[in-house]
């Protein structure tokens, strides 16, 4: 008998109809002949809720005490959850992240699985026919205080247990219906994919794409789960994200993605002594600053440097701050931050065999009249930074030039 | 160095300003030389929040998931509270109740303590100078699923904590600032007792005086924990709930009390034969109705009976349903059922060597023109049944004849 786990998150928990709605999916999926794991997030809105709690108390919460109030969320959703299937007439059984052994190291906030201890007791479970209701998010470490895995912790929590478990499929229900070409509410001609890779999902994920976290993605790469991004209020087939398959690699590029609300932080007549630019991006590592791309030019005569680098908008205030301490060392250097800036990126495993991407991308941007401040590019992805005004124009261009509203020839379900 | 346990109840831990408050208790403590436990409820109404959030599911809800939803409640408390530790530069970690091995059997809503298995570990963080906080009201059964204790249960764990770890005196911090000889809302003349002992307060408990649960006191009477029950909100001494010591036994009557809200249900020409009155208490205890006292008189040469008993206005319903059920059977029998009845009480282990404490309270009670419908007497209460509209009038005519409103004589702290 094949095993399915169902990932709901918690816009598909925010009230009652939502749980009973999510418990008919798993209840689904036992009458068709599955065992069933059902992964939840917790309710719409409370974990926000229980932060504010938090930072009514303290300005700085330890990390620890604040998963010990976080994981509560999750708890609250798998007791709710059991219940509704309960109320359906069949069986569940909840479990917290410490009563299914899922063992983390200690890094609060953004702990690590590295193991499921308890699988006997679920293996037997699941044989008598139960449905197994887990938190997600959270976990305990070897002194059983709860962590919590970060943002995006329930999705890895889902692939973990898929792994863990041999689950036929990782599905995730959510408030889109799949993966799309484009973000269909820019570019309207956006078509749902069938498929994509792990490593162009990974890629789609860290320019902006938010249906999921990068390390679920990266787990199911590892260990080879079938994950399917699916909408919680349809029927319809959603988006596999699976590997590489030969046969599939007609498709050249997948999707077309726009992240916004990036800023540039350019740094004049930086002088050009070895180590530098290390000591310039420790400090930035220090305030958490998230860095994007980084451009560094040697000019007047290999004596300053411009560096250039990317962040996100709000980590602006954080850049200046790091500038007014530089400039106090550095008296010549100069900074600018430029904010409202965007980048559109294209992305596809296929670039990899295919010559020319990158020529027709910049050629559809100049046929629509869009400026290009800086371009990077690796082996699967191809962005190009531009002004915030123009973003939405670039990624209709992009998603048109490439024909990404059509079905490839070749397409066929993974 | 001793160690002393405080509890803060819900409604001491109602917002921010409110934990600061307790954490301050806590942390004068530890500095005046204390090692401190602080065992902390659900915030004011969280608890009502999550039973509604299982109501909104299913009417149904199963008790293990119900157990799993609640026990969140005070894990929101305990981190909140060591964070109101930590902001004020003092030590503090939070545990629920199963990351202190509070071990439990599996009764689901009304579990009892078995024992507490991670003793060291606490002893071990006590000696270094942290204050301990405690999620009261929950356990884990051998299984690690999450019990709760039932009503009451925080402040059982509180007194199971202060007991096992051999503390000097177990403070429960509520609203009120003790116990006092009648509700003062009431009687305004009522005293705030020094001392009460334990007897006396499990009665006086179930009577409805809903400062503690009576669980929480026949533990402290088996392991002679001293419990103090005190305010949140000022610094005055409270009252010690304590063991009988021979020296104060001069105090006869210790307080008086009204319980509202009852409801007597008079059963007539019941067929006096042998069993029928287990055959109908049976039927009344299936549908979990609560009595209170019982009087049955034969009377017709033998061959039929009248039976009454008290029950708890709220069960008046189920009461109506099992009277229906009888009435089918028994084609003779009559039912009448009258609510609006409280029941007036004293109270007081000194009433066990004195004689002549019934006759002054009917006295008391004829004087003030009050019909005593029934009375019930232990060794340590005497109980009259009234109608609830003389039920003020009744409690201040007692409490008055027995001069509680004046401290005894001989009365010192225990």
């Amino acid at each position: 008998m094949g095993l399915i786990v169902q990932k709901f998150g918690g816009t598909s928990l925010a009230d009652a109809e939502k749980f009973h709605r999510a418990a008919r999916r798993a209840i689904r999926a036992k009458l068709d002949g599955s065992q069933v794991i059902v992964v939840v997030s917790a309710m719409d809105q409370s974990t926000d809720e229980l932060v504010d709690l938090a930072y009514q108390i303290t300005d700085r919460p330890s990390r620890r005490e604040m998963d010990q109030l976080l994981a509560t969320g999750e708890q609250v959703s798998i007791a709710l959850m059991a219940m509704a299937i309960h109320h359906a007439g069949h069986d569940a059984i909840s479990f917290t992240g410490g009563q299914i052994g899922l063992r983390t190291d200690r890094t609060f906030g953004r702990a690590r699985i590295r193991d499921i201890t308890e699988r006997n007791r679920i293996v037997s479970l699941l044989k008598q026919g139960s449905i197994i209701i887990v938190a997600g998010f959270q976990g305990v470490d070897e002194a059983s205080n709860i962590t919590t895995l970060g943002r995006g912790g329930s999705d890895t929590t889902a692939v973990a247990l898929a792994a863990a478990f041999g689950a036929e499929v990782c599905e995730i229900y959510t408030d889109v219906d799949g993966i799309y070409s484009a973000d269909p509410r820019i570019v309207p001609e956006a078509r749902k994919l069938d498929y994509v890779f792990y490593d162009e999902m990974l890629e789609l994920a860290s320019l902006g794409a938010q249906v999921m976290h990068s390390r679920s993605i990266e787990l199911g790469k590892n260990y080879n789960v079938r994950i399917h991004v699916r909408s919680s209020y349809t029927d319809a087939k959603g988006t596999d994200i699976v590997n590489v398959s030969s046969d599939l690699e007609q498709v050249i590029v997948r999707g077309a993605a726009l992240k916004k609300n990036l800023a540039r932080v350019e740094l004049g007549r930086v002088p050009n002594r070895p180590g530098i630019a290390g000591e310039i991006f420790r400090r930035v590592a220090e305030r958490e600053v998230i860095v994007d791309d980084i451009i560094q030019v040697i000019h007047e005569g290999g004596t300053t440097a411009d560096i250039s680098f990317t962040i996100e908008a709000n980590d602006i205030e954080a850049a200046r701050a790091i500038a007014a301490e530089l400039a106090g060392e550095f008296a010549e250097m100069k900074m600018q931050v430029r904010d409202r800036m965007a980048k559109v990126s294209v992305v596809g495993v296929g670039m990899r065999t295919h010559t020319g991407v990158a020529s027709r991308m910049f050629e559809a941007l100049h046929q629509a009249n869009v400026n290009i401040e800086n371009i990077s590019t690796s082996e699967i992805v191809i962005s190009c930074v531009i002004n915030q005004d123009d973003g939405e124009k670039a990624l209709r261009a992009v998603h048109a030039a490439f024909d990404l509203g059509q079905p490839p020839l070749q397409d066929s379900a993974a």
